[in-house]
C-alpha cells in the first residue's frame, strides 16, 4: 500500500511539457489509478520505503512551459518511441488534461533562442527585467499554492541545458546578487532565475540538469536564510550511473585504469540541444571529473562524446571502452553499451527528489541535501562520486529519520 | 618502499605449475627486481598498504603438481599469449629454477584423470590411501617449512576444477571424518585431502578455487581446533567481479533485471577442464546464486555459459547481457564485454590472500578469514555478494588492525 | 505504384496465428491501406523491383493452425513488444478479421505435443493416417482456391520449429514413398505432409522452417512431376545472415578465422520451442555448415548457442565473437550484437518468397527454386552460402525473367 | 611453394620506419625464413594464388624516412605491443639491418613539421624547391635499382596523413604542373611529390595513405603518358572495409539503414597525427562517402569519430552502431566493435599491392589500377564501394591474366 502523509504536495515542473515532465506525470497517474508498479522508485523500495513520504495520489502537478503544444502532443511521441503505452496514455487522459491546464507560459532566456515552436509569450516573458521575471514566476508559484491549497510546493527544474556562461561576481553573495538584480545586471541563467523565484516563494528546489540553477553562492545563501533544502545538479541517469559504479571495482581491484572512452548518442529534444557546443560544454564538464575522482588519478585519458543521432529520438544509447592495465604489465578491456529511455530513467528519480525534498522540507531540514547525491552528477554539497558509498548514505540518512534523530 | 616484517613465508602452491602459480612466481620475481609495479594487489595501496604484511621478498615459493613439465615451459606459453613479457621471464629465471627445484609430485584424484602429461608418480600417489596421501602431504609441508627456515607456511589451493561430487555423511563432523579416514572411506577430492594435511601442519589454507576445499564442516572443524584461518572459495576475478559491482546499482536504483545472461570464453587448462560437464557443474553452482541473492528476486532469469575456446588461450572473454525494466514498464538493456587474462587477474588476488592468511595467523586470527569475502565467488563465511560491501568490510578489518582492535 | 497483374494469388500460411503469420497479415494490409512502405521486400525496391509479381492486393490469405486463439491476440502481443503499432492493427482490424475467418485446425505431430492451447481438433486430425491427413489438407487448399476464385495458391510452411527425426528409407523416392503411406508406415514430419498435400493440390510451396518440408527426396520428385516449384529450408533472417555476409569478407582478405562463437536469445514461441533439446538439434544443423563452406576450413571452431529469454519475445537478440589470426600471427576479433524483431525480419521475406514463388509458376518453372538461396540457412538447391554471391544469383535470375529468357 | 619470377623486384618505402614499413620488412623476412605462413595475403590464396606474382624472396627494400631512429626500435615498439613476435625479431635481425642501411632521408613538407624525433635533414631536404626535391628523389630511386641490380622499382607511400589542402589550379594539367614547378609555385603536398618522382623515374606508385598521392589530375596525365600503373588511395585496413562488406547486405535486403555511427580509436603516430583536426579532414573525407553510395541514400545520418587513446597504441579499436528500420516501421540495431593491430593488417595488402604493380607494369598495363579498388577506402579509379562487388573484380582481372587476355 502506498505512502500516506495526509499532505499535499505540488510540484512544479520547469520545463512542463518535456519528456521527462510527460514522463511523470502519466507515471504518477499510473501509480494512482494501478497501472503501473513503482519500478525505478527507491524511495518505495527497501528501507527506504518505510519513510513518511508523500503518497503518489497527495501530489498535484503544475509547471512553465517555452515551448508550445500540448501534453497529449509529447506523450504521443513517447507512445510511437515506445515509452509510453498507449493504454496508460488513455486511462490518464483525465489526469493529463488537468495537469496541461496549470501550464503557464515560462520565460526564455536569450541565448537560448533558436529551436522550433518556442512560445511568442515565453519570449515576451524572458525579454524583461530578470527581477520581474523572479517576481511573476515567484508569483505563479504561489498563486498554484493558495488556489489548490497545498501545504508545499517543490520546484523541479528539468527544461532543457542551457548555454554555458561563466560565473559573473555579482554571483557571489546575496547582497551583491540583490544590488545586481536592482540594475538588472545579474545576468542569471533561466536556471537560477527559477531557482531565486522558489527560494522567495518559500519552495525547496531541485535542479535534474546540468545548469547552474542553485548552485550559485548567492542563492545558496538565500536558501540558507529562507531555511528551505535544495538540491542539483544533473540526474545520474544512465552512462555516468555505470560510470560510477564500475569505476570502485578498478579502484578496490588496484587495477590501473588507462583510457575510459565513452560515447553517447541520442535523439531526443535534449540531443538536439546538445549538438549545440556551447550548450554540451555545461554537460560535458560535469562528466569529465567524476572518473578522476574515483579513480584517484588526475592522468587517466577520458573523453566523453555526446552524439544527436535523431533516429533514437529518447533512446540514450552509450558505449564505453575501458582500457585498463592488470598485474604484470598486461593491458586488458571492459565495454559496454547502454541503451535506455532517457526520459524513463529520469521520471523515477525525479519522483524520488520530490519525496525526498518534500521530508527535507517537512523536517526543517535547510541548505543542500548531501543525502541524494547518489541522484546527481555534480552533487551540490560534493562529496564522493562513488555510486555506492553515495547510495549508503541515503540509506544512513533514512535511518537516522527513522530513528527519530 | 614495500612493507618488511622480518619473517620469512613460505607459500605453497598446490597446482605449482599452472598458469596462476606461473604468474604468482614471475610476478614476485618482477616485483623483487623491479621490473613490475604492484598493480592489482590492493594489499600495496590505499589504506590497505599500511597494514603490516609480509614483504615480496620475504616469500619463499614451493609447491605440488600433477602434472609433468617445467615452469619455463608455462612461461613459455604466456610469453606466445602476451601474458608474461620475455624481459620478465629472462630476468626472472634464477628465481623461477629455484621455484622449480621446489615442486614436488601431487596425488591426482581418480576421478579428475584423462587430461595429457600427467606425472605417473602423481597417479601412484593418488592410488593411495587418503590417510596416507594427507600424512605424505603433510611432511612435505613440515620439510619444506625446516628445510628453508620459514616462520610459517601457506597453503593455496590453485589447482584445476575437481569433478563434482555429492555431499557424504563423513564429512560433517571432524569426528566422523577422522573414522572414516581410517577405514579409508572418505571419499574427499583432492582439494579438501589437501585442506586437512595443511590444518594438521599448522598451515592456513587458501582455496582459490570452486573445489571444497576447507568448506566441510569436518575441516572447518579442525581448522578451529587448530586455531588456523583460512578462505575460499573460487576466486572472483572477472565476470562474476563484474555482475557483484553492478548487480548493486540495478538493486539500489529499484530498476527490475527480468534476465541477465552470461556467456564465458576460455582457452586455457581451465577451461579445457571445464569443457567436461561434470567439473563445469563445480563452477557453474557459484555463479547462479551471487546475483538472485543482491537482487533479493529469486525469478531473475538468469544463465552462465562456459564455452572452451582453445584459440583465446588465458584470455576469458565474457559477454553479459543484462535486461532490464525500468519505470512505465520501458525495456532496457545493459552489455558487456570482458577481455582478460585470467591468469593476470588471478595472481595478484592470489598475492593479496597469502598476505592476508599470514597476518591473520600471526594475529591469532582461527577459522573462516570473513573479511576476504570480496575475493570469492563464494566466500566461505558467506554475507552479502555485493561487492563493495564486501571491500568495506575488509578495509573495516583493515582499520581495525591498524586500531590495534 | 505497386505491382498489378491482373491475378488473384492465394496464400496459405501453415502456422496462421504465429507471429510471422501475423506480420505479414497485417504488413500487407498496412501496404494496401497505405500506412507502411515497402522496407525490407527486395522485390519491391531496385532491378528486382521491375519484374511482373503479383500486387499486394491481389494477395488473399487462408492458412492452417493448431494453436487455439485469434489473430488479434497474436497481434495485441505484437503491440506490447513494440513490432505492430496500435494505429496499424486498428487500421487493419477488417482486413485480418476476414483471415481469421478463412484459418482451419492443422493436425498435430505426436511428438510435437506438449505446448500449452493447442487446439483439441489439432490432436484429433494428428492421430489420423498420414494418408488421410495430405488428403484432408488438400482438400482445404482446393476448396480455398475453388471458393475464392483464385489463380494460383501458394503454400507457406512458418510453423514451429519440429522434433528431429532421422530420415527413413521409405522417403528416397515417390514410389517408396506412396507405397508407405498406404501402410500408414511413412512416418513423415508435419512439415512433409503440407508440402506433399500442397504438391497434390497444385500449389509451389515455400519452407521457411529448418523442418524438412518438401526437402525429402520423394518430395522433390513429386514436385517435378507436378512440375511446381518451390524453395526452403529455414529462413535466413538475423544472425546466420550476417554470418553470411562477413565471412566472405574473412575468406577475401586470407584471414585466419579461428573461432567463431554465436550466441542467440530470444523469447518467442520459437525460443521457447527451440529450448527443447530435440527440436533445436534442426535449427543448429542449419546454422552450424555455412561458416565452415565459406571459410573452406573444415577446421575452424565454431558454436552456435540458442537460449529462450523470455524477457525479449520477439526480439532475438545474438552475439557474435570472431576470433581470427591476421598476417604476424597477430590474433584480433570483431563483435557484434544483433537486436532485431525475429518476425518483423522474417514477414517480408515470406513476401519476397510468395511473390517468387507465384512468378516461377507463372514461368512454368519446376523443381527448386536455386535463385532464392539468399533467402535461407540450408537452401534446397545447394550452391554457396555466401550471401552476397546468392544475392547476386538472384539479381542475374530478375534480368533473365526481364530478358524473356 | 612460393611463386618464383625470375625477376629482382625492388620496393622503395616512402614512411621506412613507420609501423606498416617495419611489419612488410619483419613480414617478408618471417615469410622467406618459414616463420610466418602467408596468412592476410590474398595474392598467396585460392585462384589469385595462381598469378604469375613475384616472390617473397624476389624483393628488396629501401625507402626515405623523416623521423631519426632505427628500425629495430620501432620493431621493439611493436613487440612491447604485441604485434610482432620476439622470435620473428631477433631471426629477422640481418635483413632488417639491410634494409635499414638502405634508408635515407625524405622531404619534409613545411605544414607537417611537429612531430618529435624529425631529422633535421629531413627539414632541410622538405624546404628545397619543390622541382629539387623531385629530382633529388629520382636520383634516389634510380640510384637504387642500379646499384641492386633491380629489374623495377614500385615505390609505396606508407607515412604519416598530411594537413588536409585545398585544390590548386596548376594541379589540372601536366603541362600546367610542369610550369608552377618551375616557379616553384605547384604548392604540392609531399605525397604528390614522391607520385611525380616516382613516375619519372619510371617507377608504378601505391598510395596506401588518405594524401592526395599520385591522384592529381596532372600526376594521372603523366602516369598514363610514362605508361606506369598506379592505385591508392588510402587502405582499407579495418572500419571501413566492415563497413563496405555490410552495408551491401542491408541495401540487399531492402533495409533501411537510419543512422550509422562510427567511433574509431587508436594509438599508433597515425593515430597521433590524426588528433590534429587539419590532418583528420584527409581521414574523414574517405570514410564518409562509402555508406552512402553503397546504401544508395544521401539521407543516411553518418558520423566517423577517430580518437587519439595512446594506450592503445596500435590496437586500433572500433565502435559501429547501426540503426534500421525494418518491415512494419520496426527499428532494429546492429553493433559491431573491431579489434585489430592497424599495422599488421595493413602489411599483408601492401605486399599484395606491390605484387599486383609489379605485375600490371609487367604485363604493359598504365593508369589506374582499377581492379585493385577493393584495396582502398577511396579508388582512384572510382567503381562501387561495395567490397564484395570490389573483389569480384579482382578475381575477374585474375581471371584473365591467366586466360591471357
Amino acid at each position: 500500500m502506498d505512502a500516506q502523509t495526509g499532505r499535499r504536495l505540488g510540484v512544479w515542473l520547469i520545463g512542463a511539457r518535456g519528456a521527462i515532465s510527460t514522463c511523470v506525470a502519466y507515471g504518477l497517474s499510473g501509480l494512482r489509478n494501478g497501472l503501473l508498479e513503482p519500478v525505478g522508485i527507491a524511495t518505495s523500495r527497501g528501507p527506504l520505503g518505510e519513510l513518511p513520504f508523500v503518497g503518489f495520489d497527495e501530489i498535484v502537478l503544475g509547471g512553465h512551459e517555452v515551448v508550445r503544444g500540448d501534453l497529449s502532443a509529447s506523450a504521443g511521441d513517447l507512445v510511437r518511441n515506445g515509452v509510453l503505452s498507449a493504454e496508460l496514455v488513455a486511462a490518464s487522459a483525465a489526469d493529463a488534461a488537468a495537469f496541461d491546464a496549470r501550464i503557464r507560459p515560462g520565460a526564455l532566456d536569450g541565448p537560448d533562442v533558436g529551436l522550433a515552436d518556442l512560445d511568442p509569450e515565453a519570449a515576451r516573458l524572458g525579454a524583461a527585467a530578470q527581477g520581474e521575471q523572479i517576481a511573476r514566476i515567484q508569483a505563479d508559484l504561489e498563486e498554484f499554492r493558495s488556489s489548490h491549497e497545498l501545504d508545499r510546493v517543490v520546484v523541479v527544474y528539468v527544461a532543457s541545458t542551457e548555454s554555458w556562461r561563466e560565473e559573473r561576481e555579482a554571483w557571489a553573495t546575496l547582497a551583491s546578487l540583490e544590488e545586481a538584480l536592482e540594475r538588472d545586471a545579474a545576468e542569471l541563467p533561466a536556471s537560477s532565475i527559477y531557482a531565486c523565484a522558489a527560494f522567495r516563494a518559500g519552495c525547496p528546489f531541485v535542479n535534474f540538469t546540468p545548469n547552474r540553477g542553485s548552485s550559485l553562492p548567492a542563492l545558496s545563501e538565500l536558501a540558507r536564510e529562507a531555511k528551505l533544502p535544495h538540491c542539483g545538479n544533473d540526474g545520474k541517469t544512465g552512462e555516468t550511473l555505470l560510470k560510477t559504479a564500475l569505476a570502485p571495482m578498478f579502484a578496490a581491484r588496484a587495477l590501473h585504469v588507462l583510457s575510459w572512452q565513452g560515447y553517447n548518442m541520442l535523439g531526443n529534444r535534449d540531443g538536439e540541444v546538445l549538438s549545440d557546443p556551447i550548450r554540451r560544454e555545461s554537460k560535458r564538464r560535469n562528466k569529465d571529473e567524476a572518473l578522476r575522482a574515483i579513480l584517484s588519478d588526475p592522468s587517466v585519458h577520458t573523453e566523453v562524446g555526446i552524439d544527436y543521432v535523431p533516429s533514437l529520438h529518447d533512446w540514450k544509447t552509450a558505449w564505453d571502452f575501458v582500457h585498463f592495465e592488470g598485474f604484470l604489465g598486461v593491458k586488458m578491456s571492459l565495454q559496454f553499451t547502454w541503451a535506455g529511455s532517457d526520459s524513463a530513467l529520469a521520471a523515477p528519480l525525479v519522483i524520488d527528489l520530490i519525496r525526498l525534498a518534500d521530508l527535507a522540507a517537512e523536517r526543517g531540514e535547510a541548505g543542500e541535501m548531501a543525502h541524494t547525491a547518489c541522484y546527481f552528477k555534480s552533487p551540490l554539497a560534493g562529496g564522493t562520486h562513488d555510486f555506492h558509498a553515495q547510495f549508503r548514505e541515503l540509506l544512513d540518512y533514512g535511518e537516522r529519520v527513522l530513528n527519530g534523530s
